[in-house]
């Protein structure tokens, strides 16, 4: 058993190669191609703080993954991120593990934030006039930096609950080439950009109906497990187009969920995404320019074996 | 994260102090103070293996663990063990990993030999005539080794799928003091014995109902996910006892999930293990000579939380 720590990780990364084995693996997972149980929760309410394991095996592979990964919002208050976790690798052969990847939370980061740019590529507005981000940590900053290579607007408005955290946003995705506006609100933000992203743990909705323009893709990467939310379940009803990672998984909690449970959406409006990137082509109606789009993405554990297997093999 | 590897585990391991928790595990668990998230399997049905992820927290605790163990059953055939697997520990409070605990499947042998132990104490039958073990791996002699504290009987009838492995139990467990005689099939096994361990991978009944004498304890460990059984329904519709480690778990797969999809049993018959634990005393009826009872045991994530405690606190 193989352990590899974050930087001899990072050092073996290769973004091309993740990202083309994370396509193939949506489209796997679309295809029923894909062993993945569901994903085990937990949730630490004195310490504000939740886990979850996530585990895939790709039919036909050598190799099954298993990842935990741990949010707890109150570590940096102590010092300490609020993202960890590791991915194990085991083989699908005998059993026996194969590698750890003791990479902090590191690849979750990436691999949500590759999924991230794989729908902005399919779903965001042909001209962007402004990047929304909610959100002003590790993946916040990391979503927006993978849509570098999808539009050529720097224009960014963005809006935390923690305001440390905001300036430092600022000075990261400044010096990154982005201009950036810090705002005291989510509404200026939403009423800015026509391209959002959101990325934060929040349990309740924080972007409202009324502040999305016409013509709008918002891309939702918080709302991970029960209990979370990030858009006012109105905005997902307003959607032309609403691609999720996982029917199963975002029909039980993320996003769609709450339109769901609001009986605002029927699941037959929702596209996985693996389907829609096997049909290939924009997955957005390019000459409807008032169309509004969601992708909402709860994180599926076939991108945490991809990716780790991006590394180990 | 300090990683221990088997033999550094089995240096620290007190199995006075695992069986101490382990029991108080149980107790919490029936109590509903520990968060258990839904069991993880995955069925490798090419390679003749599984692999299943069970995670615990006991609420209050410093820490959680999750456990991947697996089952891959030609691995004997390369020379590798069929059993594998390792726990990993982390905080409550902060999700960082504490420890990885590389035991092999040696903890989860342990935890479950312990559970039988337990439900052993409370279930035989008071005076013993003859011990039947149906299978001869690693489990099935780690089960009637933990027998020993239990009845003065030395007397054991055994029989496995495994030829070859069933030579070597006969050697190892003579070693310990038992006088056993290796059976060509099942049937004189149960025929022999009033306290009988299962402890197979079968996807199959190997016991059929008109074996077994009145008055006889059953303990089944070995149907610990969807698809396995051991028993065949009609003794489960029989038993005037049944103890569970989990009701949810049990009810779905294991041993009573088969009688109760056949609708030859109530799932208010079962008593969970938890429950019985922290009431006291005997669970079986020792007036009545005639009573069958069975435990179905298809090990509940609480046991790998505790025992993984028991080493590293």
């Amino acid at each position: 058993m193989k352990i590899w720590n974050k930087e001899e990780i990072i050092a073996k990364f290769d973004i091309d190669r993740a990202t083309n084995l994370i396509e193939k693996g949506f489209v796997a997972y679309s295809k029923k191609a894909v062993l993945v149980p569901p994903v085990q929760n937990f949730y630490f309410k004195t310490a504000n703080g939740d886990c979850c394991i996530k585990s895939a095996y790709v039919e036909g592979s050598e190799n099954f993954a298993v990842k935990v990964s741990a949010g707890f919002y109150n570590n940096s208050s102590i010092g300490l991120p609020s993202n960890s976790g590791l991915v194990m690798i085991f083989s699908a052969k005998t059993g026996l593990p194969v590698a750890l990847l003791k990479d902090e939370g590191w690849l979750t980061g990436v691999r949500t934030a590759i999924a991230g740019q794989l729908v902005a590529r399919i779903l965001a507005p042909r001209v962007v006039k402004g990047i929304g981000v909610i959100g002003t940590g590790d993946q916040a900053r990391l979503q927006l930096e993978y849509l570098k290579s999808v539009t050529t607007c720097r224009e960014v408005h963005v809006w935390g609950p923690d305001a440390q955290q905001g300036e430092r946003f600022v000075t990261v995705m400044t010096a990154q080439g982005f201009t950036v506006h810090l705002h005291k609100s989510p509404e200026p933000v939403a009423r800015n950009a026509n391209l959002i992203v959101t990325a934060t743990p929040s349990r309740e909705a924080l972007l409202k109906s009324e502040w999305i323009s016409a013509g709008t893709h918002i891309t939702a990467v918080g709302a991970d497990s029960q209990g979370k939310q990030e858009l006012d379940p109105q905005i997902v009803a307003r959607a032309g187009v609403i691609v999720v990672d996982s029917i199963e998984q975002c029909s039980k909690y993320g996003e769609v969920s709450h339109a769901v449970d609001a009986g605002l959406i029927q699941l037959d409006m929702l596209k996985e995404l693996g389907n829609v990137l096997s049909q290939g082509g924009r997955a957005r109606d390019d000459v409807n320019e008032m169309q509004i789009t969601i992708a909402d993405l709860t994180g599926v554990a076939v991108q945490d074996a991809q990716i780790a297997e991006s590394v180990v093999s």
